[in-house]
């Protein structure tokens, strides 16, 4: 069966998902590394950076869930760039030529584009669709493995609302943004359809997994 | 020295501490009772309904600080009753003639009326005050003891915005309740002045406290 992830959306303690004055160089905004603080601590994060070291506990063993088993990413136009990137024919992402996801993804966007083969098996593909209708899509592609959902806030709000999510990671930051992108709002009694699990960790974190009822 | 402690607020995932339309018979408005379900499963909570058995664990440990130490209690308006009890010459609180305080009570009011000496050591005094103030007024009756800042939530959030606050409990309970009365708002950047613990428990539920740095 293929599930719906989300793997690992940082929320700080008022339930934003992301700051205020997100750019190119803060693509974050006024919330800088804040939110992600804990993951570059561990060694699956500090290898991102090509750096040795790092906590080897349960952070970095739920870190390594992000490509297990996973066939297609879906992303929202925000996280694939910049406010204004569809004006850019040149914009690849910012994850340079060999990006992290090694698999197809679907950029959701009202502006496709034709799609862009990177290295390492990244293949960027445009779409202009409705939750439902990418996540048909990105099943297909991902040849019977699970697919991301990869954010930002916005989208992963958008697939949960839908009722489309599996199985949903989100990591609570004890911090307080005070302004931003929610993750929760509009979400009533989603509990009620799932299993939820929360788990403190050394770092600080709390990790609230949500698991669909049944699966 | 005496502390002003903020002691076992209830939080949803997506930040309210009470629910939306709040009465007599619903305190906690649509929230019900799903915010407090934890705090029933200990022996402390169940005690409270008369009732045997129960949890032994941390959930009951750090619920039994709610008298330790404390002389004096500080509550907003909202939590002394209904909305328009102020109207009510003959009101006493909701919690009948022995009130589990048992030490002065401040109910911060812009109505004030004479104070009520109920059974059991609880005597409800009436002040339209400032938060610094209110505290002021609590700490003498305190003789030396701590203060308990003791909710709901919008007069919480105007103390610890005004800095008044040195223990904070939280407790973070994996529900969304989409609407209601929002603990966190504009306190950005609160977690500087603190260290700031998160320890999830088998409820479900997640204790962050936050104390005064150098404290």
């Amino acid at each position: 069966m293929s599930l719906a992830r989300v793997q690992h959306i940082s929320v700080s303690l008022d339930g934003f998902a992301t700051g205020e004055g997100q750019s190119l160089e803060a693509p974050f905004g006024h919330a800088g590394e804040r939110l992600h603080e804990w993951m570059f601590a561990t060694r699956w994060g500090r290898a991102m950076l090509r750096r040795p070291g790092g906590s080897g506990g349960v952070d970095d063993a739920i870190l390594r869930l992000f490509p297990a088993g996973i066939g297609a990413e879906i992303m929202g136009a925000g996280k694939f760039g910049y406010p204004g990137w569809h004006e850019n024919p040149d914009w690849k992402g910012p994850w340079g030529s060999n990006p992290p996801f090694h698999t197809p993804v679907f950029v959701l966007t009202h502006h496709p584009r034709p799609s862009i083969e990177m290295k390492g098996g990244t293949t960027y593909h445009f779409i202009d669709a409705s939750p439902a209708e990418a996540l048909e899509t990105a099943r297909e592609a991902a040849g019977g493995q699970d697919v991301r959902i990869g954010g930002g806030p916005t989208m992963v709000r958008d697939f949960l609302a839908a009722g489309l999510i599996d199985h949903l990671h989100i990591v609570v930051v004890p911090i307080l943004l005070g302004r931003g992108v929610r993750l929760w709002d509009g979400l009533e009694g989603l509990e009620k359809d799932y299993e939820v699990e929360s788990v403190s960790t050394p770092s600080g974190v709390t990790h609230v997994t949500f698991t669909r009822a049944g699966l």
